[in-house]
């Protein structure tokens, strides 16, 4: 059996085969030439921070990002600090395992506090209160706008624009904004947003999969195979690159279809559709 | 019995109570004191023009708003020439019911052609060609800002600012853009946006409901009755009364359960849950 070759740019994200043990994850991508990969917290959690690292560097991947900090919108003081206290960690494990890139989502409302205005206020305030870590670190916290779907209960930070100001707001070279296709493919803004990402030095990352239609009773795993769904990615793609966005771009698929795929078809199939729909235009 | 007091600025959609028997919902309005009611084109369909327009008047109720016209993306000359046409009897319909509003949602995307851009560029041609009829008709064209969960297949305007971009654009002062809380609720932007609506004189109606979640199956039917959900109603309120909106207030709800509740009671929630939630602020 000949090497694989590699594919430039492409990163999995770890939830896109979450169900796979993550040895077997790492051998699918290197069978596929994939070079990168893009964790989780919970991988940490599981695996434990130095024998993730290892097990990934043995396997020759980079870490592309870790998912994810952020939940800043509670207003109780203490669910605030320990908020806080669970971000720093965050920081700190991304350093471990090699990546300058945190995620963040940054949280949602609840029955009793529905003020969309205060709970975006405080993002504001506990990025402010984060960013000095992750400038002394060396992490970049890559604000992750939710497509409003999630507003309510997952992510107040709506779009790309949005994100920016937060970062501006904040006045910290380490905080930016991340683009998740499926988050942002509908805003009418988005070349914009994009292109002023790119010309303040704040586009920290590049995530891609589909909108699939009907949504997953779970609509969070409504997430596709590129080419499943709606997303016109050569466009989304050319915004990014444009940009000057030459960093990894990850496929984050959360689906219960592709959970269920024997992973070295899934892994196959995010190699195929990112070569078709998304390299050519990056 | 005594007579029921009228409740200011409220109406009721036809479609919260669509299950109904039209003639049972004119009376359940005129008993909780409810003075408009927003009609839809099956309506006309089923009853016919001047009949409808008979039973509303009869019952003593003003029509305020038709829903809908729009569903202007495809590409396909034929296609799109049939959709002005029907536009144009929409334009008349609302006439004939006596009401100056007709609600357009512009249509969305197809698996065969995904160019977000582009649809959005017929939207904008496609309403020029269908302004001088409003404007001669003396209706006004509000183009409803349809929350992005719905971008890919029924609406590719997105926001507010949006609509009044695209109403700029045509340079008719009969284009505007109702704001409807389930679809805007989220947007970052949106007191600005808001704001510019009224000040231009693009402010052509409010319609509310709250976000419910989790979201029904048909996401569509995820629309509840205000203070169920997640939408901040004084916020919202205080932002349309701030922009000078002093017209008839909407409540348009598509919920099963509601459709599954008798007529008298779905109707006093409604009302009551405006006096408690909406009024205030209005």
């Amino acid at each position: 059996m000949s090497a694989p070759v590699a594919v430039p740019r492409l990163s999995i994200n770890r939830w896109t085969c979450r169900t796979t043990p993550l040895q077997d994850l790492l051998e699918a991508c290197v069978a596929e030439g994939i070079g990168g990969i893009g964790l989780w917290r919970q991988d940490v959690a599981e695996i434990g921070l130095d024998a993730l690292r290892r097990r990934v560097d043995d396997a020759g991947l980079a870490v592309t990002s870790l998912c994810r900090g952020g939940f800043f919108t509670a207003a109780d003081p203490t669910d605030r600090a320990a908020a806080l206290e669970d971000n720093r960690r965050a920081i700190d494990e991304a350093v471990g395992l090699g990546t300058d890139v945190l995620v963040l989502v940054v949280g949602g409302l609840t029955r009793e506090d529905k003020d969309l205005v205060a709970a975006r206020e405080r993002v504001v305030e506990n990025i402010t209160a984060l960013a000095p870590h992750a400038e002394q670190a060396g992490v970049r916290l890559a604000i992750e706008p939710m497509h409003p779907i999630f507003a309510a209960d997952r992510g107040v930070v709506s779009t790309t624009a949005q994100a920016l100001d937060i970062a501006e707001a904040v006045g910290s070279a380490a905080v930016g904004a991340i683009v998740d296709t499926y988050h942002v493919w509908w805003d009418p803004q988005l070349a914009a947003s994009v292109a002023r990402a790119g010309e303040s030095g704040r586009l920290m990352g590049y995530q891609v999969c589909d909108w699939n239609l009907p949504l997953a009773a779970e609509t969070l795993h409504s997430r596709g195979y590129m080419g499943d769904g709606f997303v016109d990615f050569p466009a989304v793609t050319r915004l990014v690159a444009g940009a000057g966005y030459t960093g990894p771009i990850e496929v984050e698929i959360f689906n219960e279809d592709v959970w269920a795929t024997p992973v070295d078809d899934a892994v196959r199939i995010v190699r195929e559709r990112f070569e078709q729909l998304v390299l050519p235009s990056a």
